[in-house]
């Protein structure tokens, strides 16, 4: 029988963190015996051209050239990507026949960890203690514990439902918005999107973990961040363009928000001349939040290859993106 | 019978938190029916005298003016701190046949929260970040769960088993060091104070929250940072004396030590030429980890008072302060 045929794409210059060199793909490998049998990996450069590339039925790497993908990949069947989120390649109608899967699930790990501590740094004025420190100012806050509290989770996936089983080890009260509105063990309530503006006045933090779409791009925007408790705090850890970061921005300096702590961006790499370095409040976080320093990579290859598996044997492949919704 | 009389010292132009105002002490009081009836409560500044305290057999509050205490309250026979710590009063002489007790114990749900939030600013590598932020750079630090790995505590007391039982809910495995190396139900494993060294090579953070006494000044000097884990983080909520600071910032621009987070500082208010405030991956709080903004002295006043019952039917104190150890 023949080997299913699968490329993987790296892209030249990304930290190491995200290659998907041949010891990560053995040691993911490792987990599914008896599929290193059943299919030929190959590898590249997003931006080269090999004979293997052109044979390939099965893609995974980050940052495809759209254009020509189809052109160069003549037999592609199936794109997976490293990334959870798959805005970047938006809109989605080049995927067509071809099958698209992401990386949902494989930031739960650190994602969760970082909430918590997010939550944790807002209830005890950090972002407020690191504006002192740039002053030399010796501004004593003092804070209430964080149990008892109520955090808003904008998205129950797996980077919102992370968070949200961290934040309930110390006490707080965790409510979800999600576009279903389904109940979520870890949560103590879910509500659709729609209801959004039901839940911001009980909210102490707001936690944005949901994939950029056409439904969430500027979710948070004045009104939203208005419905906050007063002196709320707010991490992002989604997207940039979800949250209206000039209006956030109007809110920390005047006090109505207490602190911010930003994981994402846009551009990505900030600029050094970008203005939300030096914004009051506003703790800068360069889009590290949820991705494990060793066995990321890994923890993407080995979602990818259970699919693999399931692909071979003809079963319905997780984290299918659905191109109408946008994640 | 005569009621027990009891002063109240306050000093003048501390923050509102330490105040013990009659509505703090009023609610305090309702934790012990029938108390009310059996004592007899003054209050006054601490550098103001009135009849009132020469008449008093037990004196609340916390920087006493130890010269002419005795002399100014003829009557007295107990002294409670509001502070947990008491080495501002050292040396502990002046107590002689006094009775002395302190709030041990009324930190701990800050101080826990604290202490965890501390341990994953220090695995995500926060106190980088401000520094990257200070300077515009986008750094991209990976980080791995904090999760399995190891956090020493020096102080097994109220603070240091509040950060131990947090530090747990994250998978820290959590070693104590104390006096006596008893067990403690919050630690993997206790040592004392003689077996320091052996637990330093195993931490990947170490967190100082004991009392500064003869015996903990200057126990983190260079040779107990040099025998931490490279690239381990420190945490001092104890007092600064304990730790050598220059010696810790040295290891911080070496990068032999990846952060720090201190909340105690010598002198305090830091002042704004100190050098603390700007050194690399050092994060500067302002002596506000452990006190709660509304109950922090209602905790104190409770525990004081659960105490002045104990006192009435001739119980032992808790809290009681062992003047040739200093705690």
């Amino acid at each position: 029988m023949a080997r299913l045929e699968i490329f993987v794409e790296n892209v030249r210059g990304r930290p190491d963190i995200y290659q998907m060199t041949p010891d990560k793909i053995e040691a993911a490998l490792r987990s599914q015996p008896g599929l290193a049998e059943r299919i030929a990996i190959s590898s590249g450069w997003s931006d080269a051209d090999d004979p293997a590339r052109r044979r390939a039925e099965v893609l995974i790497g980050s940052r495809f050239e759209l254009k020509t993908m189809r052109e160069r990949m003549p037999r592609l069947r199936w794109v997976q990507t490293t990334s959870a989120g798959v805005e970047h390649l938006a809109p989605l109608d080049w995927v067509g026949d071809l099958t698209l899967t992401n990386a949902s699930g494989a930031h739960g790990p650190k994602a969760g960890e970082f909430g918590l501590m997010a939550l944790m740094m807002l209830n005890d004025h950090m972002p407020a203690h690191f504006s002192n420190q740039r002053r030399h100012v010796w501004g004593r806050l003092f804070s209430t514990p964080i149990a008892g509290k109520t955090a808003t989770i904008i998205g129950t996936g797996g980077m919102g439902g992370a968070v949200a089983e961290k934040a309930r080890l110390v006490g707080v009260r965790v409510l979800g918005v999600s576009r279903s509105g389904d109940p979520h063990a870890a949560f103590d309530r879910v509500v659709p999107v729609a209801a959004l503006s039901s839940v911001l006045p009980e909210s102490d933090f707001l936690v944005v973990a949901c994939p950029l779409t056409q439904e969430t791009r500027g979710l948070i925007g004045a009104a939203a961040l208005d419905g906050l408790k007063p002196g709320a705090g707010i991490v992002n850890i989604g997207r940039a363009a979800i949250v209206d970061y000039d209006a956030l921005r109007q809110r920390l300096e005047s006090g109505r928000l207490s602190g911010a702590i930003l994981d994402v961006f846009d551009p990505e790499p900030l600029p050094a001349d970008a203005p939300w370095w030096d914004v009051e409040n506003l703790v800068v976080i360069p889009h590290v939040s949820s991705d494990h320093a060793d066995a990321y990579l890994l923890r993407v290859l080995d979602g990818f290859f259970a699919n693999v598996a399931r692909y071979l044997s003809g079963e319905a492949l997780k984290n299918r993106v659905d191109p109408s919704l946008g994640y």
